[in-house]
């Protein structure tokens, strides 16, 4: 069975590299959310990869890893996200990583399994962004023509705007959403409440939900029922 | 009319900064190549690039831009092709001008004239890729996973190998054609005679012969019969 992300509303983002209890994960994967992607800046490994996979995998909830780490590319997820950061300075975010993995794996990829994300990195202070050493120096008009680059030079079927911990212009986003031909427009960053998970939903096609899991739990579970109930 | 590249076997790229007779080009426009490329590595300016076309136009020979340079972006080619250059250290010319471009044209283009060309620099003495800072020491892996990457991540529609001037391997060109599932792959690079060139068209889909249309005429002429009589 192959993953339809067109009617992807919300996303859990879990890190390998952070603690959920059991109780936790189980609630998540039961909460109506369309899929769990699993992914992180840093400290991501095959070991916890592997981990939070086969612990995702008792449930029924699609599960996407999102490749930061050619070392933590684990098989037995439904979908593998690989992301272009188009804001990279560093290539090696670009194409670089990607021509590595390719290199050792291109001849045995299942192909059928895999999807381009066309990242824009809006939080310079970011962890991600200092990896990719991101210009995240951008006005609207950068934004916009790195969506229409990425949906429709790259034809990435994600593009995905990235404000990571902070909350963004939900005005921006929504006119990319409205310059998007064949991508889904994905928002991530800042949603800790039911509230903003509605305004970002509003703006977005998919909104992603991650550091609140980590810090206000009881309110990142809520933005499933926020958002799915529209 | 949209152009089918499908078909195309053979172009003469033409530089719109060396100079042509008027018999010259008559003699490639009417020649049977498939289809006329302008474009050039360093010397392209809007006015020279107008010039050009205004005289290739008088034929009914299909005339693409192979866009290098923001400032020469003429109107009425029948297609444009935008090259992503793979294996670039400098990621301007991986996504950087193609962002500012979209920045400045984004909103006013006409998408279905757009086709990206995955390029892969081999000839690292080449204006080009020292233009581009391109990364040529590779080997047939590395090259392979380029391939890969612009048929198949990119989605680009041309997979060019560019040797610039000298003539390449014709075994990996060939492995090459093979690896790609949607993208055409184009060779270029020291096609200077019919039989060099009868041989890479063994190789590769689309065969691209520019410097000997300089400097080797009648040579450069006779590709064409050598290539379309197979």
């Amino acid at each position: 069975m192959l993953l339809d992300m067109k009617h992807w509303k919300h996303v859990f983002k879990l890190d390998p590299d952070r603690e959920l209890s059991d109780e936790q994960l189980d609630r998540l994967c039961v909460s109506g959310t369309d899929a769990i992607m699993v992914g992180g800046s840093s400290g991501v490994t095959f070991e916890n990869t592997v981990d939070l996979l086969a612990r995702i995998r008792r449930y029924e909830v699609p599960c996407v890893l999102e490749v930061s780490n050619l070392e933590a590319i684990v098989p037995g997820f439904d979908l593998f996200f690989i992301p272009i950061v188009l804001n990279a300075r560093d290539p090696q975010w670009i194409v670089g990583h990607h021509h590595q993995a390719l290199r050792e794996y291109g001849a045995i990829l299942d192909w059928q399994l895999v999807r381009t994300e066309g990242y824009i990195m809006m939080n310079g202070q970011s962890t991600a962004a200092r990896i990719t050493e991101a210009d995240t120096a951008l006005d609207a008009k950068d934004v916009e023509a790195y969506v229409r680059l990425a949906d429709r030079l790259f034809h990435c079927p994600v593009v995905y705007i990235e404000y990571s911990g902070t909350f963004g212009d939900m005005e921006l986003v929504a006119r990319c959403k409205e310059l998007v031909r064949e991508a889904r427009l994905f928002y991530g960053g800042g949603i800790d409440s039911p509230d903003k998970a509605r305004k970002a939903a509003q703006s977005a096609h998919t909104i992603v939900v991650g550091n609140a899991v980590y810090e206000r739990f009881e309110q990142a579970l809520a933005t499933v029922q926020a958002v799915q109930s529209n």
